[in-house]
């Protein structure tokens, strides 16, 4: 039960039910999917049907035509950033990039490499994109076309940046078709179509590509990812990238062939009311966690459309390590994933009141204050307990 | 027999006389080496160990004290190559990018995608970067730093770029200490140590980053790279990148913790030794296949450095397929790695002898010429054969 990681990062895939044997075996082969899913390469031992077979799934889920998508298994959800915001960029050359804060380090590390503007955008308490100071700095850059990376599920909090309100605030500030949106889904881009009340991700709003992690909430053992964008963008790449020799539009060449089996495998085994069943639970439970955390005397958040708690970091570095914690200054998070039972977590919960009490019992020390990051009305401090 | 692929990227892992068994137990865990490797993470199930020893392995190889160096393991030689140049932007923001016309395509996409200056390079017939040309073209760029991607084995012909010639032609033309060299030995990186002659890779010499694969030669089961850089640049490196909120300086952030356990693995289980004896069995079995297909009247060269065997295109498009050859043009080419012996290359070539003389025997169709590609004297079509 110990060492089982909170991550989303998990550390053992979680549908051990399945016949991962029989994929297991795969092992014995070097399958390679080189270049463009949708382009024939010379190399036979490759696994495009499979990879075709999960893309066209995701398009489906977000509603783009088959004739209408391009897309590819990414190596991870970094990949998946690098490859819609350099999207962005060949749409709107001259482009300005626009991310919150809280946004995944791979974007601005993108901003970097591409040689684009980038704006830092505030965020809310929740992590979520603050749309009023969106609306200031796009103001400020009315001659420049705007790429914006939106959040659907950030790092730390989980927070789900609202899809119509970023939409909205463009279209308000003048940008009208002058904007292009990646959407980083790396970890929630598969739950939120079975979360009531989400803002959706869907291509029938003007967003231009969407990303997610295989390997967070699917389960597959290795890191990967899905990209997937329209394809008259990949249209107008390709063809100025004649030069290259080449039509490959991913940014990696050779690519795992083994992801795709996996990911195909368990869309297929699971399928859509599989992921259905297994979201609820993970909300289910991160409530679960977060009430009782509180109970506990220990402050907690969890954003409406998340399954990640965010909560007070523990003090002692070893209890941490162990329950191999994500912590950010004085806040720790637990990804509640499929494979987190009420079982292990209160597993989890016993050991951390247990442990709590020896490491304040002198009443020298004091849990800290997390109000500037959770809110006043999610902290228990000394201060903050009503 | 059959539909066994000639490309480097090898169907078949080629060390199943190991005991794979026991790590493709591996499959049942998520292993996930997140960002820099001499950095923690807080996900505990990684392979850190095994990649720094990896790492550790080939920096010795090629000369780098282990204080001096960093390096990764990457998703595949593309991801070398993006890092490489990279490293050689940040070195040298207003830097030009050079680069051979046979180089890899990443390279060009590289180019684009960092919004560098890129000058393309002539070729000699062998597929070597020709030199005079270089200089010729440096000429017309003295105000700017030079950064040179330089091809340990190029992809089609496996052409091996003079190093020593390469940085004689920059400092004779001016470029001392205006100059960043990164070395794309994608497929010969790790074969040219052992070929006597061999221009030496090495960072006694001045360059600043080498990559190689490790799906190639090595033989591993996944797409996976290994790339080496000196410490100093990523250190100047990841100072300007603070505001990343992270010092990774890879480019992925997931990558897959197998690819550096089955590297570890076959690194240990050959050892220099090992590796020597390979690179000799495929030098000799490539001289071969090269004697024997011009005994047949089939044009064919081989380039002195290398184990890759051009040659003239089949005319049958199912028997290229069917032997998986990469063709361009009017030529086809083999690389011969470990797992081709003499009585598979037989079987290849008393196949293609066979139908050759269908395709040629109403003598209507003549074999290509391919003196364009391989030169006049390596050409048996019917105006060069002597």
């Amino acid at each position: 039960m110990s060492y089982i990681s909170f991550c989303s990062d998990e550390g053992y895939p979680y549908n051990l039910d399945f016949d991962y044997g029989a994929l297991a075996q795969l092992q014995h082969f070097s399958i390679n999917n080189l270049g463009d899913p949708f382009i024939e390469s010379n190399y036979g031992v490759h696994s495009r049907q499979f990879e075709v077979g999960v893309l066209d799934w995701f398009a489906r889920l977000w509603e783009l035509e088959k004739n209408e998508y391009w897309g590819y298994i990414t190596n991870c959800g970094t990949e998946g950033n690098l490859h819609g915001i350099l999207v962005g960029r060949e749409v709107f050359p001259d482009g300005i990039l626009y991310a919150s804060r809280e946004s995944h380090y791979s974007v601005f590390k993108a901003a970097r490499m591409y040689r684009m503007d980038c704006v830092k955008v505030d965020t809310l308490i929740s992590g979520e994109i603050d749309c009023a100071d969106f609306q200031r700095k796009l103001s400020l850059n009315r001659d420049k076309p705007a790429i914006i990376n939106v959040n659907i599920g950030t790092t730390v909090k989980g927070a789900v940046d609202d899809l119509d309100l970023v939409i909205k605030t463009l279209e308000e500030s003048g940008f009208k078709d002058q904007f292009y949106i990646h959407c980083d889904g790396a970890l929630f881009g598969l739950m939120i179509p079975f979360v009531k009340k989400a803002p959706q991700v869907t291509f029938k709003k003007p967003i231009g590509s969407v990303s997610v992690s295989g390997h967070k909430f699917v389960g597959c053992p290795m890191p990967c990812g899905v990209q997937v964008t329209r394809l008259e963008h990949i249209n107008a790449l390709s063809s100025n990238v004649e030069y290259l020799a080449s039509r490959d539009a991913t940014i990696m060449g050779s690519r795992n062939g083994h992801a795709p089996i996996f990911l195909w495998y368990t869309l297929n085994r699971k399928g859509y009311r599989g992921f259905q069943k297994e979201v609820q639970k993970c909300l289910r439970n991160a409530h679960y966690l977060k009430d009782r955390l509180r109970e506990a005397g220990v402050g907690a958040m969890l954003n409406e459309l998340s399954s990640t708690v965010v909560f007070e970091r523990p003090k002692d570095e070893e209890f941490v390590r162990r329950w191999q914690l994500a912590c950010e200054g004085n806040i720790a998070h637990v990804v509640v994933m499929p494979n987190v039972t009420i079982d292990k977590l209160d597993y989890f919960l016993n050991e951390l009141v247990e442990k709590r009490a020896t490491w304040y019992q002198d009443g020298v020390c004091q849990p800290p204050c997390i109000a500037r990051d959770v809110g006043q009305e999610n902290c228990l401090c000394s201060l903050h307990k009503k």
